[in-house]
């Protein structure tokens, strides 16, 4: 596995399935760019890295036990293209859902820009629909 | 351009922008492979040539002027990543939902896999929750 790919896959399980919150200052950028992300609440933002933080302590926190599991990892220069699937309990009430302590599946597509081995932003589609569609029925 | 993201490009604007549904026998290969379509009729499915352009008639039919707009290519190997956004007029009745008149935009990203210069199937999440909050309000 190239650098990048090992930073891309290294991050996604220590901050997003293990919740090493902290782990982010070793992996991204001071400065990250959510470029598109349609549905999360930070798209559009550049955040700064303890900004980018609370966005992972906020995302995970109604399913601690998320885990992604990686498919396909594709790399050309700056860029490499993530396809996911998710698993997670859902086990803490989001904005507008009540909690039903049942096992939540998704999946997505995420391309990271890297910036001197670190990543500095990302475009991403999640199927979110998928997850309104299981959240919405307890 | 390398000729695997020519193909991926032509493709996209041939079959699905205009809609030249007979161009899928230069595009694809024999049988297509939907490996992951979350929300798509046809996820999980292998089609033939016939299949693939009557899945094209009928995804269409609801937005007969729909637009897709290239956002980034990465290609790695036999596989090509995209990031695309989309756009078209809600002009036909969709199964459950009454057409609107309305414009709607959406997006996503596909991995093509190819086969000796043919596209072969694809791994893909699009905004499906974007679509449905859109047709859903009139």
């Amino acid at each position: 596995m190239s650098d990048a790919k090992a930073v891309v896959a290294d991050y996604m399980h220590h901050v997003w399935t293990d919740g090493e919150v902290d782990a982010c200052d070793r992996f991204l950028a001071r400065t990250y760019t959510i470029h598109h992300d349609p549905g999360d609440p930070w798209d559009g933002q550049k955040l700064t890295l303890d900004e980018f933080k609370e966005r992972v302590r906020i995302s995970r926190a109604p399913f601690p036990d998320q885990r992604f599991i990686i498919e396909t990892i594709i790399e050309e220069g700056i860029r490499v293209a993530v396809a996911w699937r998710w698993k997670g309990t859902f086990a803490a009430d989001m904005p507008g859902f009540k909690a039903t302590g049942q096992p939540v599946k998704s999946s997505g597509l995420t391309i990271y820009y890297m910036d001197g081995g670190r990543i500095a932003g990302h475009w991403q589609v999640t199927d979110r629909l998928g997850v309104f569609q299981q959240v919405t029925k307890s």
